[in-house]
């Protein structure tokens, strides 16, 4: 239902993704060539953690602050302003196309918890059929703090209950086969749509699955090494780290060999190593 | 937690009560001199009712309108318009001091389903503790319906699960009764406290009432004529038919005489007899 | 920049055209084929006049309420509510698609001043060059209402100050050409462009120019008694009486022959006589 | 009209001033003791100065970011993220309570050109009235960058005007004797009332003036070292470097000594040499 994008690497602007590509988050929010909806405009947000350092609190996890508001990206001026004041070492950024009302903070995405953040772009079908069952399944210490009515709040709040801090990767598709089961059991289909980002500030983990084996696009960029051997011309890398990495609903640019697909029924995981992805789900 | 007040009588412009009044509701939003909270500045909500055979639809019930908005009620332009636009025979409107964010159009009130409205004074005391026990006692049928994160909103679907349409005095008990077993269930005291007004289009209940027997301040309006025979040069009075009554926080202006206090434990009644009330839950 | 509508014939709830028409204008807002752009998603605005009787002033004349929003029309949940709770003989409606920020409902059409409203889709070009001289223009007396940022409230201004009030056509003319001879003498080749729609509450005025003889579209519809000939099964068609007329950035539907175009370089007038036009500013 | 705070000293979270102190500006934002008005809850704004190194252009100069927003400042959650999320060495903060609509952004302090920021409590009297002489006073490759309504953006337009890049007391000074020319001229008693704040990133400016001689309150932070002598078990006292300034609309706290009132009729300067102040047009 949305567009997504997701940073690693040296400490970056934001606005370098969000506002200054050629297919930024900014422009993909009024025109999205790939997305299942071409305006994305019913909110965004934006999720960062702080350089090293900085915001590290004495157990060593950085908490992630989260800028978040109900009016389209495009033409936000605080977004530019702040995706500009702030360098970041990790940081996710979403905008929404939501099916219906309500547009509120509290719906829009990065969704945090401690050091947690989440995004998802598609949907848990039929949602409003299987949402109080599948909100019976969380955590009750974790139930109040659900303030929004999407599908991926709960979602979020399904993979704490099932030990996010733990294994991500586990609990992940454990609250995914628990929406699956669910869904079954109330006649749908394919419960399950869309593509995930989770980090803990160090990690970054971005799934690609649905129930039907038809997930929505996911894109990860090649390491920039190879990039600017690639394009040794291309002035913008400079703006990049060895280590930059994104992963993003559909490619930032047009150049062959940047963005590569995540496959289907994959989890990609970035971390200090660089990117690498395997099955996730895969029956 | 906010002011409230509610209409019924000849179809009446809401601003005349909501603007134009010496201690208006959005005077209140600024600076209510018998709030629990002098500043309610967190959003405010107006719900009307259509004059008679401009909306009412076969089965005869009339569906109210809404219109909410998290912006303060002093400054808003569009509340300015639209309380001037439109006559209505029975409103609500409410401007909202909430706890902490979110500040979002669904934890406005009044709240709505089908042709009922509802809105509160008050709070659920230590909310969280119990709100998950409290929504898994909301029907499951209207569960995915709540969408904000208020105290009342729950309160409002319990009464709905508890008979609203059938019995509203008993419904609104039942549900009062269910928070004070669930939260003195998980040590709280006093688990409820509020003035309460609920409405189908054609009657009003106003409920005063809490745990603690020390309810939040609630008013209403002597008749129309008797007022007329207190004050016979008082111009304003003009403006409204001899059917006309108010429910409210806090009275609306200094003239003695003209707002009586609601008493504890008690629900007023205003219907096309006029007003009237007996005990509520008083053990 | 935008798309707009403006109806006038028998009191209508505004949903029947801003929401429920094929090609809807809450629907142009997200997607507007004949459009400069597609998407139109920068604020929105509803101005009306009420129903005759109900908000006529001693003088006779009408004055119009104005709901404007910086929120995209498509999931404002407000709008919904207003465009059914109100029947008014004349309305104007105007989803926005700013250049720039700022968004704010002052920069939101309709514009309004006394019984007038005053919408706009298109642009002064290169504004800011000659916006100073513009505003220099307009009469002193008026100078301080102006509360927005817009190229057309400007333009409104200067149709006032040239006596919109006395001969509106004129008055629009000489604003155009004001802001032509200006623009010119600042260099700039085409300066005006776009279609405006006037009213005072009983008339509309609707103007289709633009410097360079290329405007924006522009569409009427047919008479309703024509419409219903030709098309005798269209169960929409009894939502309209006979006098209905609207006139609008493009078709709200695909029926061939219920809209039609409005040439270039005209005003069109309706008014109790029905729909008529005659050149303006032609050359 | 308004409270404000700015700040110079070492690099700070806002968040220490704004949301931590016991009489924090969000403290201020609903409850001002010596405010001309309780409550400020008509937008806020924060304007910062990145830290050196991180933010200076080629010429050597520093550029503010702003984050402004209509909502009271007292439950935005997006001011509590970016108040901690940012440290600056220098930052201005205001909320703001306005005598009418509009409520927008373009409103809300500080204003911001190139390296400059400003910002304002107090009033133009009567400025409906002088507006227009005051605006064409403005230099006309200015006059297209104000894009709000208030007397504040006005009156720093003068001060650009009249050379606030060269001197800026006397800048600051003669747009305030045009304002009390003009304001005389149309009858006015008092034209100026207020404080006022101006920085370009290394110097810091607080002004308090009024026409009257009766003008707003204003205080300045006693030093730092000072102050931990006073009070040496004030924990609190650890969050700020020996350079730490703050100039404020009202005491951030109860403690004797720490606050001291800025006289009427002066200029304070911040600078790296400390605070000093001097006479500012006292006739």
């Amino acid at each position: 239902m949305c567009r997504w994008l997701a940073y690693t690497g040296e400490p970056l602007q934001p606005a370098a993704l969000i506002l200054d590509a050629k297919h930024s988050v900014v422009a993909m929010s009024q025109n999205s060539p790939l997305g299942a909806e071409t305006v994305n405009g019913d909110g965004f947000g934006l999720g960062w953690y702080p350089v090293e350092g900085e915001g590290t609190d004495a157990a060593g996890s950085r908490h992630p602050f989260v800028f978040r508001s109900i009016e389209p990206a495009w033409n936000d001026a605080n977004l530019r302003e702040i995706s500009r004041a702030i360098l970041s070492p990790l940081f996710f950024t979403h905008v929404r196309a939501a099916a219906a009302p309500p547009i509120q903070q509290t719906n829009c995405h990065p969704f945090r918890h401690e050091e947690w953040l989440f995004m998802h772009n598609g949907a848990i079908s039929q949602f409003g059929l299987i949402k109080r069952e599948l909100a019976l399944a969380v955590d009750p210490s974790l139930y109040p703090e659900i303030q929004g009515t999407t599908d991926t709040e709960v979602l979020f709040h399904l993979a704490l209950t099932f030990g996010l801090a733990d294994d991500p990767v586990a609990a992940v598709g454990a609250a995914i086969r628990r929406v699956e089961e669910v869904g079954h059991a109330a006649g749908v289909q394919f419960p399950m749509q869309g593509t995930l980002a989770v980090s803990d500030g160090r990690t970054m983990w971005a799934f690609r699955y649905s129930s039907q084996g038809r997930s929505r696009t996911l894109f990860h960029s090649a390491d920039v090494p190879t990039i600017r051997s690639m394009y040794p011309d291309a002035e913008r890398l400079s703006l990049f780290g060895d280590h930059a990495q994104v992963v993003v609903s559909e490619p930032l640019n047009d150049l062959p060999g940047v963005f590569l697909e995540v496959p289907e029924s994959t989890v990609a995981v970035l971390d200090p190593d660089g990117y690498h992805h395997r099955p996730f789900l895969d029956a």
